[in-house]
């Protein structure tokens, strides 16, 4: 063989029945990075959203305004939003856990807000020392306010299939606190798989129920982690469901303290490949995203658990 | 909290139009082995497919009857085969290249055999130094005799989505060389994604086009790689059609050499995880097959890359 070979991309292969658009809510910037033991310079962080927003990533959670006791990697917030908040075309939510957190994200003229919540009582004791209703409590004049400024809200729902100290998590469960976080005002919500548990019969009975119960799933979009392997195969069986909304972070960057493997989130490089041979359109450039990875992976010190990142770093070797 | 977490375990959720029962042909010890720098000592492979067997798996690919220059790592396929062909219950298919190959396997009683072919004639050319017309003449024969022995033949179609040179296969051209195998009397194919360029519609499309040229599913298998981390999204595919024989490797073991990956076959723990959530048979005992791919991977010196076999090996945390 003396040509040199192409780089390698998948077949576009239109498949009936599935979203011809999927919407990629980028959360390598603030789910990822709010798990590195060494803080990323905010000039970095910033740069990694431009450059997010250049591969065609439309909505990339910046940042959290949580108490930077709890997550000290993000207590930057009100030095990175402006910095990134007027990328035309983009949406930028950030994370509020309370009333205080919310006051700090709309003075800086944030316009999408994400609140955090647990489906078992076990999580939302150990992530934020309180009930399940408790918790509720907390967020519904955060969600009020917020709606009042006219901000979109997604409300994160974690621990949804399984839960380290529960075991397997009923559906029903979790369709009570969606609905709940849906009539406080929430806009979207996205259904997490904390620690990764959840196999596709699991994703496809869960969106059915809360269809059954009145959750439209427009409304609905898909958190999953690769702990064991399941993110993607879960991901389609979602797809297959008519979720058009698949949270996914950059270069697989982030983890879950709660169950210590390598992985964490789904890789957004990963996910971009299977849709872009479903012929699924992304508006994403893998290219330009896989090299952001790489920059990043960088400055962390240690190379990206993304399978698509670390075969795109190696061209196919001739014989 | 004070109780010790339960281990994780995936929810079963019993889930319509799939099928009851998959059969894993595990294929670490030939497929995953073969790309090892370091030879394993026979007795350790030996007792590494006693233990996949103790597992639960039922079909395991045991060496392979190629000459030692080519593939050096499985030259003790004389002195291995022996020590594993009576496991009960077990079948040990081995892979025989030429005619050559399957004397020596016929002669210590080797009831399963495989033959190797491609897709596309870039890799028949790289891997078997003959077109793909030339190397199916070879296989003619082979098949022919073997089927006088009445050994079950298994034909393994390499390169069936996309080849590192020619980028994305033609259907049609998997489907003539597919058809060529059982004509002259495979039992049973195996499909490759040996790049691990496959996404699920590519998998179901060229499903669909085998059946319409008179293949059954019955008699196909799927072997996908995880180069690109579509593997189990793949599996979940080729399931939802009504496959029934997917090829796994033990704690992912094993490696395109043609996309330098640190990825290679789908894992048989990511696989029997999903399948277990499906509520889908396989008769393997996951925490086994865990231990199983953990002693190799002490063997051989390297962590798994198994996402499943990473996380069971760390118990979950308490906060």
């Amino acid at each position: 063989m003396t040509s040199t070979p192409p780089p390698p991309l998948p077949m576009v292969v239109p498949t009936q029945d599935l979203p011809a658009r999927v919407r990629i809510h980028e959360v390598g910037a603030r789910d990822g990075l709010q798990n590195e033991k060494r803080a990323v310079p905010t000039e970095v962080k910033a740069e990694f959203i431009h450059r997010l927003a250049r591969s065609g990533l439309t909505t990339i959670e910046a940042t959290s305004f949580v108490h930077p006791k709890w997550v000290p990697q993000l207590a930057d917030a009100e030095d990175l939003f402006p910095l990134v908040q007027d990328i035309e075309g983009v949406h930028l939510p950030v994370l509020v856990p309370n009333a205080r957190g919310l006051d700090r994200a709309l003075a800086l003229g944030a316009h999408r807000v994400a609140v955090f919540a647990s489906a078992t009582e076990s999580f939302a004791k150990a992530n934020l020392n309180r009930t399940v209703a408790e918790s509720l409590a907390v967020f519904e004049p955060v969600v009020a306010r917020a709606k009042e400024h006219r901000a979109h809200v997604r409300g994160y729902l974690s621990m949804c299939f399984g839960d380290p100290w529960e075991g397997p998590v009923p559906v029903h469960q979790v369709v009570s606190v969606a609905k709940a976080l849906l009539d406080m005002g929430c806009d979207e919500l996205s259904l997490g798989d904390t620690i990764g548990v959840a196999t596709p019969g699991h994703v496809q009975t869960l969106l059915s129920e809360l269809n059954e119960e009145g959750v439209p799933t427009n409304v609905i979009g898909v958190h999953f982690h690769d702990t064991y392997g399941q993110a993607l195969a879960n991901t389609l069986a979602a797809l297959q469901h008519g979720v058009t909304t698949v949270d996914a972070s950059a270069g697989g960057l982030g983890g879950c303290p709660y169950a210590k493997s390598a992985t964490g989130n789904l890789a957004t490089e990963d996910l971009v490949w299977m849709l872009r041979g479903l012929g699924i359109e992304t508006g994403v450039d893998l290219g330009r995203l896989t090299d952001t990875s790489r920059w990043m992976a960088g400055h962390l010190g240690r190379p990206s658990p993304s399978r698509t990142v670390s075969a795109l770093a190696q061209p196919p070797q001739e014989q």
